[in-house]
């Protein structure tokens, strides 16, 4: 099993540290999976304690024993109670800790514990570290690259006319698993963002919005989680979308192909040149300086000069206004190709740009790729080719 | 698709409003998943608002068009910016918010845009609505049993010596699917409680306890995905557990069954049978006015007095101390059958029961039922026979 190397972590805790300095705070106590993951290397339920100077202390509620496995720090302690809390704090008054996502009323709880303790809001400066992968995470972030392209080809290969959408996803969702696809996707956003990791979207399916900010939606089976694969067959000359974020060991891919039994329509074939254009400009013009309402407004352009604004990233008031998101442990990192982005772009930042276009009735085409930022514009991750696959009816 | 009817809508907000009469509250302003999906029957994004008196609004940011075709209510209205959220408060100064749930950072934003409006947490009265439930709430956790019944029998027919846990696994996770399954599981509880639908857990892997609070935990692929399938064979002669969750329709079904290819040793035969006899006699005990407290410490009797209690729901410090959990639109509610669990049982209560035998080195036993509260005792609401599978080697 990988483990997150102890060199990683110290690196990753540095930057924590000088950022919790600048900040004023004597240090941060961190209890998300996605945090302990990022500065532990392990998921097991507790807290890190990181002080602005000095060594972290990963105090763990359940298990212990598994944490001292799977974490190269040293510091690592039982912690079952959080009357024991203020023990381990060394007496700071100014902590940081996760308000973008403790509930109101858990946060209380530590209040009581924590008499005289004030707490400010780090979410965004750990969203703001985690931007800037490694070496060691893009290295991860390709071996999910090549899970999504077994998963792929599966789904490639298994596409035939009659099969409905749920038994496509099934194909897909089995094969992702198979090449080493961890199972769940994690979101940063609170609620309403949930996702299946296959979507398969046939025809104008991929016109059922729905209620995450993401251009794909689907039917889904039912009303209480509606998104990705519904019951209706796959037919012979329609766009076949497949979305599928692959989780390998923790970091996040993001990929969509555009499938089709037959043959499609021109203006659709002609969308998805457009599509790919526009992951061609991404990888000339993602690079350290450019910013996200820049690509975003480029990408526009781009769908406009092909006379296809309007079917752009969505249809009616459910068109959303991006055209890309980093990925990582999560899937809705930073940073965003959206209007009013405008923070430069970082080399190690890692993006999925995810080019669709809509047709109302007929159904979707678009391509996702992602991209490591480089000093000399973004390089693919992702190893599938950008092409329609099409297979004969 | 199904659609929740008008009329359980109507009873189950009727109910909501009178417990905020009964707090002296002006309404409720709802936002997660779990309650859009519980009061409209709908999961698309926005708001609830629930005056303790009249007509309960559907705020709705993301897709109109969609919750006025899931929701049987009047009054679906578009909300798409916070600020004019008082103008549909009617004036309200005390209201009700899921305080449980929502995080710090964004409670700081309705503070902002509702001045002089109070909030009361109203997650705990919400958990105690849902956890009776409505004759069409039971037929939903029915139509799930009949799933899990099915997937179940999938796995049995699947399971082959030499095949790896994951392989077991995405049998069980396309045949959940195909039965209907949604392909995701919601929980109540914050962080540190995610869970794969499908777990396969074979000889001492079943050991492999990890950071929520349940009796199985399993390798995994990864730790930063510590649960369910691993990589590892599956062997002759040992026990092979599978606990998978099933939801159709947005509710849960909690079943585990024990198979084996070939014999397994006496001692755990025995562990089975006690299993067994603990799901008796809840069907027997759990009746209204009996309490969770009491169900636990009859199980603990039953596993001394056949001189299983410490194999009993874990080892070492990662035992867990209940034996069963509410089902329903979440897969942690209430009641609870934990020690302290002191109030009485209502007829509508549905519970999981999860009496599971541990042995270091050797692997695990159990079984978990899904049952529903009668005046009688409990019905079970699991069709899958209580039965270890044998299969021949």
């Amino acid at each position: 099993m990988l483990l997150t190397p102890r060199h990683e972590l110290d690196l990753r805790i540095g930057r924590l540290q000088a950022a919790l300095r600048d900040l004023g705070l004597d240090g941060a106590l961190l209890h998300s999976t996605t945090s302990l993951l990022y500065f532990t290397g392990s998921a097991q339920q507790g807290h890190l304690w990181v002080p602005a100077n000095g060594e972290p202390r990963y105090l763990v509620r359940r298990v212990l024993e598994r944490a001292r496995r799977e974490c190269a720090l040293p510091g690592i302690e039982p912690l079952t109670t959080l009357r024991a809390l203020p023990d381990h704090l060394g007496g700071a008054r100014r902590i940081g800790m996760e308000l973008d996502r403790l509930p109101v009323a858990q946060f209380e709880v530590y209040r009581r514990h924590l008499p005289g303790v004030d707490a400010a809001d780090v979410g965004p400066v750990l969203r703001r570290l985690r931007s800037v992968k490694s070496p060691w995470e893009v290295e991860r972030i390709r071996a999910a690259a090549r899970a999504a392209d077994e998963t792929y080809r599966a789904l490639f290969a298994a596409l035939r006319e009659g099969m409905t959408e749920l038994e496509l996803s099934v194909v897909g969702e089995g094969a992702q698993r198979l090449a080493g696809a961890q199972g769940m996707i994690r979101w940063h956003a609170h609620n309403a963002f949930e996702s299946p990791a296959m979507m398969v979207l046939a025809g104008e399916t991929a016109l059922a919005f729905s209620f995450a900010d993401t251009p794909f939606g689907g039917e889904g089976l039912t009303p209480a989680a509606p998104y990705g694969a519904s019951r209706r067959p796959i037919r012979r000359d329609e766009p076949v979308c497949v979305d599928f974020p692959t989780v390998v060991d923790g970091y996040v891919h993001d990929q969509t192909r555009t499938m089709v039994i037959g043959k499609l329509p021109r203006q659709l074939v002609e969308a998805h040149d457009t599509a790919r254009q526009i992951l061609d400009m991404v990888a000339r013009e993602a690079r350290p300086g450019a910013t996200g309402q820049q690509l975003w407004e480029r990408s526009v352009d781009i769908a406009r000069r092909a006379g296809l604004e309007e079917h752009f990233m969505g249809a009616g008031n459910s068109r959303v206004r991006f055209v890309g998101h980093g990925v990582g442990l999560e899937l809705d990192e930073w940073p965003i190709l959206a209007p009013k982005q405008t923070t430069p772009l970082e080399a190690g930042n890692v993006i999925a740009v995810e080019p669709k276009f809509f047709f109302p009735g007929v159904g979707a085409v678009g391509l996702e790729s992602t991209f490591l930022v480089t000093p000399d514009g973004a390089e693919r991750l992702s190893i599938t080719p950008e092409e329609l696959g099409v297979k004969d009816a």
